[in-house]
């Protein structure tokens, strides 16, 4: 099995197939990460190189277990640490990473596009493991992979989303990809956070949670980025939680086999209440350990998939 | 041989026989790292994660080179660094940890108890590399193993262990380990900075530097954080170093072979004076080699011991 | 083949023949980077610590990747996370280093000389990535091998550095190393950028970009500090840029088939221009293809090259 594609940039590019194929490969490495051993050769001699320009301990420490579980080489360069950054053109630092002969990068870039510009610019794999507020195209795939693993199908199942919409990658991403597996979305969030013609995405729109709920098999939330209470996106965590915090009240309108999903870090009482995020429908931690499979599958596949 | 415990918090929780246990494997290491080839493949496979929310770089590198030394694979995880930390909860963190299936999560914080927290947490092993003012176990261990190398045993001898005792871990895990091992152990240092009832904990107590050192086998010296002279815990590091400052005059009262034990970094000329850190019966360095050696142990013990 | 050194600690150290031995081993480590499988088992189960006091994400990334591809194990030791180095004496952090048996220590340090001091402490060999405005010596050698690659010879070349020769510890190494091997150096760079007495060094002096390029095969641009402008080391970068930038105009001066180099990170527009750093004879990305290379080598060389 192959992907034919050199870059994973976004769900935006990818079949409904090709998706298929890296959820299957993810199935096949989730059982890596189980063993005594847990390690295979598969990248030996690979190297690896996570470039975060924007901070991340979960995603980098999941990429980087990932690749040391694949035997590949890893190498770390932050933002903080990173004179390249400085005063160097994202396409120079591009181009000069390309000459150490790396055969992935994972970047997390604030600037949306600083993926496809990389892509652009180098012969090896580019991953993009979140670009500003566009895509972050692993989080939807492990997020799919969790919600198959569960379900069995992506396919006719209704699915609620409920947060800031506009500034989400992991919202946009899932979006794609759920819609192009045949779930039902509907998108759920204060006015400020609904981006305008979001429905011709395909997805369905309410202000009110209870609506949004109402019949899902899956209710997705998005974490609240505090510090945008200065920007005026809303009040004050407390009135947001009134409105949008998923509870043990509101969730009895979702289907009794409901399962909750959350990308994390969680604010608890905020986004999502402690019983919630700790009860036996959450599938918080699958998706994190998800997380390390479907990144394996990923390396795997840019970096010798075919043999 | 195998150690019956799934986490190391702190001597506390450890017996004469699993000390001496460690000890033993922690002598059969400390030749790993000087051979041509320093590096056996006993824990390939195994994930160990540093998680230090509190800075330390000589802690940090002595158990990424104990992992390396083993094989396994090491991920290094920094507060600066971790976003998992921001406006998570540490339990939230734990579980985010435990879910990318590591072997180990070795921990450093500011609080006092968190590495006792993950250990309840997270069926993961968990080392403690200091918590606040608590307990730092590997230190005492590599402290002990140190004076067993150059004594024979810890049984009788007379320690002296001097410098701010109130906070620090370094003096505790120490207490707890010597007297448990049989050594008898006298604490030193300002009113300000010895705890009230500290002689509940088996030691002898005093203020005077010389009575501490008289007839020592081993005197210890702590690392002032000067950082505490606004906290009024110390007028001013030279009148600290007056009355509490190990020297070529004070050191004649202890006995002739006395050993001299530091933790670092040290403060030359305020805890310690360069003649005597430097001297032929200073045992600074040994420590920092045997470090790497209880690490390995441990690591071994923990991951893979019964193979 | 072996190199009868210790340390490398300066281009200053370094023989005719040595330099050689260097740049062949380096040209054969260069092949490694272009096979599917990136990694020889050279020095399996040895220790290089990256002790980068000052930061630098181009140079530290490069000698990771060198020793990870000789299958070295890499420990990275930065200032800002260094404990080892706040209110430590530089000699108590390079005898604890050298306490845990690591084989080669590669360091970047502000100070001139920090190397050369820790080379005489410690046991373990020392490779200078850098020390204050003193000396680079694998930049150089990697400048060296760059030029040999596309020349055949460093004799008898007629070469260019321009910038801030003062201040620039690549200047100094590549006058050192380049005279040596027997090419004809012409510095350049405005009268606060020249040190007094630079012609003793054995190369020509000038303050005019077109006499130092006129008939050169190679021209070398250094980085310019920008933040050194508040020391009145020069007025402004576009004033800059107006005398010493390299550009399709001046260029002209310079032999048909001259090579241009740049140590980059480059300013753009200020001491090059975009056309000649992305022109055909730029041969600043093949600068850091080389450096992976060289670092390989002299790692191999320091640490295994006997067998």
């Amino acid at each position: 099995m192959k992907l034919a594609k050199k870059d994973i940039l976004g769900i935006k590019d990818l079949s409904r197939e090709e998706i298929t194929l890296i959820l299957d490969i993810a199935d096949s490495f989730r059982e890596v990460s189980t063993r005594k051993i847990k390690k295979v050769p598969t990248l030996r001699g690979k190297t690896v190189i996570n470039f975060f320009v924007e901070a991340s301990t979960r995603t980098r420490t999941s990429f980087e277990i990932a690749g040391k579980r694949l035997s590949a080489d890893t190498v770390n360069i932050t933002a903080s640490s990173s004179s390249m950054v400085k005063g160097e053109t994202l396409t120079d630092t591009a181009k000069t990473l390309e000459a150490m002969n790396p055969d992935i990068i994972v970047i997390r870039h604030t600037a949306a596009g600083a993926p496809h510009m990389l892509a652009r610019l180098v012969k090896q794999s580019i991953i993009n493991a979140g670009d500003g507020a566009h895509e972050h195209p692993t989080q939807a795939l492990l997020d799919m992979q969790t919600i198959r693993n569960h379900k069995g199908t992506l396919e006719g199942l209704k699915i609620a989303i409920i947060g800031d919409i506009s500034h989400s990658r992991v919202a946009r991403s899932n979006i794609l990809g759920l819609t192009l597996m045949g779930a039902h979305v509907t998108v759920c969030g204060p006015a400020m956070m609904l981006p305008r013609g979001i429905d011709k995405m395909g997805v369905g729109v309410t202000h009110q949670i209870e609506e949004a709920i109402r019949n899902a098999d899956i209710v997705m939330m998005l974490r609240i980025q505090l510090e945008r209470q200065n920007e005026n996106l809303f009040p004050s965590s407390r009135e947001y939680a009134n409105y949008f915090c998923l509870n043990s009240r509101n969730i009895r309108l979702a289907k009794p086999d409901v399962l909750i999903m959350h990308p994390g870090p969680i604010n608890r009482g905020v986004e999502i209440a402690p019983e919630i995020a700790d009860g036996v429908q959450s599938l918080i931690l699958d998706q994190v350990t998800n997380g390390v499979a479907v990144r394996m599958a990923l390396l795997y596949l840019l970096a010798g998939g075919e043999e």
